[in-house]
């Protein structure tokens, strides 16, 4: 079922929606993990290979060109001829939540490195190959974005974190409206929630009532739906939230 | 695979949309069609019955509190012991497209009749038994309105048209705050271009490209993956668009 | 300084926005304030005539095409030689607060009616009167629309009301992109809190700090600057909150 | 009239919208300006000390926080018992209007830099100061800031501009909940036009019309009326365009 000539790239690959969504693509292709920490990926690649996938993870930090252009180097030499179904952008970072005289310059740009900066660079070496699959790909060439509550909402003490996410959203929206007409599926998925990972097994969360924390399994399954979407039916945006989310 | 307990209901079946959405949602439930006119849905339910699917159809006009009863009393006198499964609100009307000048009230008054009091009454009849479906039912109960680009944008010349369309994304966001953490999905599409059928034929749009009409199979399947979503990552809005379309 | 040429109108008088900003225009133009009962009214035009000012009321249901033409016609015959400088039209009902399934289509028919509705028979009276003037008004000739919180969000138990408000901004809209080519300023103005009247004075809002109610006559001072922009700085939409509010 | 116990601060003075702006608050208060290039505001000081005003340039460069320290601690020898009533941030930068694919990750650094980074160096040394300024202004202690249609909006080719712009508006919203309790108000204005300076003097724009490029003065009057706002009666956002433009 796997197509072995196109693959999906997925940066930002951790316990949450990184590993899901990379799970969920590597039924269909070989899949690229992008972490800066090898712990981040080293299980997820384990998983899927144990599942009969294929899968590679490169150490990679998305706020450095240099570090970007590697990691796609490196792809090139592993897959010389598959080409680029899909390319998620699941980076967040620079969450420091603090009132805003307490937050350093430091927290803004470390907001926009990993944000903005990061999907500048993933964007700009992964729009080439993606064009590229236009023509062939089994489905529109794909590229999606993980948004946040704060892509739409500066709240009081998320200044950085809105700052980058707020950054990220407007170049989604100008890839999609430069990059949809040449064919390619530019996303934009507002998380709006807390996902129930690991990490968050102890953050109680609406009231702790069952599937108060949005499963990580099902986010992936709405990424998949964006990518089988017909071009003549694109989504550019929706949000994702928990049926007891507050919104 | 389908389940004979649960049914669905569409409201606003015509060549388009509606179509396509009574088709899929055929494949798992018993489906009623709503209508004002038979000519409406009668091909549909005909499509439907001879790919093996079990539909109704009810002339119905969902602006008339009395009309939407009684189309309810009637099936529940069909389907005695069937309970919701999803509920999709398609109904679009006024759409007089004038200088405002030149527009009369009685074009306002279709329009928020045909948008917003239609789902005013197709709420009220259906949100009662979409909530006594969710400890039970296949997937969340789901009730899905369809929007359009004036959901979004009061355009010049679209003055009564965008007023009954925002009305009802205004109904549509109460009730997904309402009725979302009682379990129930409440979702809203906003079809932004121009969908394929046979009344659109001779519309040239987007220059004519391949796909620059929305396909009503492709609304279908997004409509599908809504109903679909765990409670955990409940949707409450997305565009869809063809690729070409400028926005 | 007042001009003597021109008139403003005033839609929606009562204790609060209506009366602030008929007291402001009046210091500019006689003022037309209508309400449906004369008790709304008779207050205000005498505070106006005591200060010097000009003013006359007349009984009016904004929601009744044929009600809105007799006021219209009435202020023809009392002013039969000026023309209009500003139209504000600030009539809100329908907000009855409750749980969707306790409201009555008939609670939705009051929203849209005093909304949408009134606004649409206002603005085909006003605008023609509007357009008469861009050519020697002492300001561009302005159409200002109250809107409220629930202009841009459907909270639960606000379902009609938030209905009724979004329509109203819909049609703001799409008369602010049709009459601002020709030279009217139509803007929308988002009132997001309690405004601080007789009625609203046991209301707890914000804790109790002091100025968490919006002072009325603040609101007409920002109505006022909106007549006041030069048309080639409109602006179209503006929030107004207590420093103190949520959101 | 004007206030010799409080002055106001305009980052990112020029042609059009900073000088403006700095002229008419010269007329209540002494006025700092900031730009990166002395022959951006010397002209402008010389105007205001020409009209009996008081002003001073410092040559700045808002995204390099020492720069921004170091202007701020000259203000301070300067104006050694003035408070601060208002701060304006005006700066804009990074437009490169270009493809995506041509665009360099210095191209995203410059515009993140001007508009975000620049923003939270001048709130993190204007805030406090307006903080102390709340018991005892002539009106509440204001920050405006400038935004642009790229603040709302990701068009294709602007990617790297929207997104210095959208990061902007996500932190005057984080500001304006943060600080607006606290009797500071935050204000984003989206300029959506061609203002009328030297520069864009050959600019055809909405088809020549008249004032159909926007009139700095104009900005200015809003700008003014923000910061006299009622504290029971803020704006947190507001848009400008001329009558003609389309939107």
């Amino acid at each position: 079922m796997a197509s072995k000539s196109f693959y999906a790239v997925i940066a930002g690959v951790g316990a949450g929606t990184g590993r899901s969504v990379a799970v969920k693509f590597s039924k269909a292709y070989p899949v690229v993990l992008l972490a800066r920490k090898p712990e981040s990926y080293n299980d997820i690649v384990a998983e899927i290979k144990q599942a009969g996938g294929e899968a590679i993870g490169i150490s990679t930090d998305t706020g450095d060109p240099q570090s970007v252009a590697a990691a796609f180097a490196a792809i090139k030499k592993e897959f010389p001829n598959k080409k680029l179904a899909a390319a998620i952008y699941n980076v967040g970072a620079g969450r420091a939540i603090k009132s805003f005289l307490e937050l350093k310059v430091e927290d803004l740009d470390e907001s926009l490195a990993n944000n903005a900066r990061g999907l500048f660079n993933f964007a700009q070496n992964t729009l080439p190959q993606l064009l590229e699959s236009v023509d062939d790909a089994p489905h529109p060439p794909t590229l999606l974005i993980t948004g946040a509550t704060a892509s739409l909402r500066g709240s009081a003490r998320f200044a950085t974190f809105a700052a980058g996410k707020f950054a990220v959203r407007a170049l989604g929206q100008s890839l999609a409206r430069e990059f949809g007409p040449r064919g390619v599926h530019v996303a934009h998925i507002i998380v709006d929630g807390v996902i129930d990972i690991p990490r968050t097994k102890n953050y109680t969360v609406n009231d702790g009532k069952p599937d108060g924390k949005i499963s990580a399994d099902a986010i992936a399954e709405s990424y998949w739906h964006l990518h089988q979407q017909h071009r003549s039916s694109f989504t550019q945006e929706l949000d994702l939230r928990p049926y007891v989310e507050k919104f």
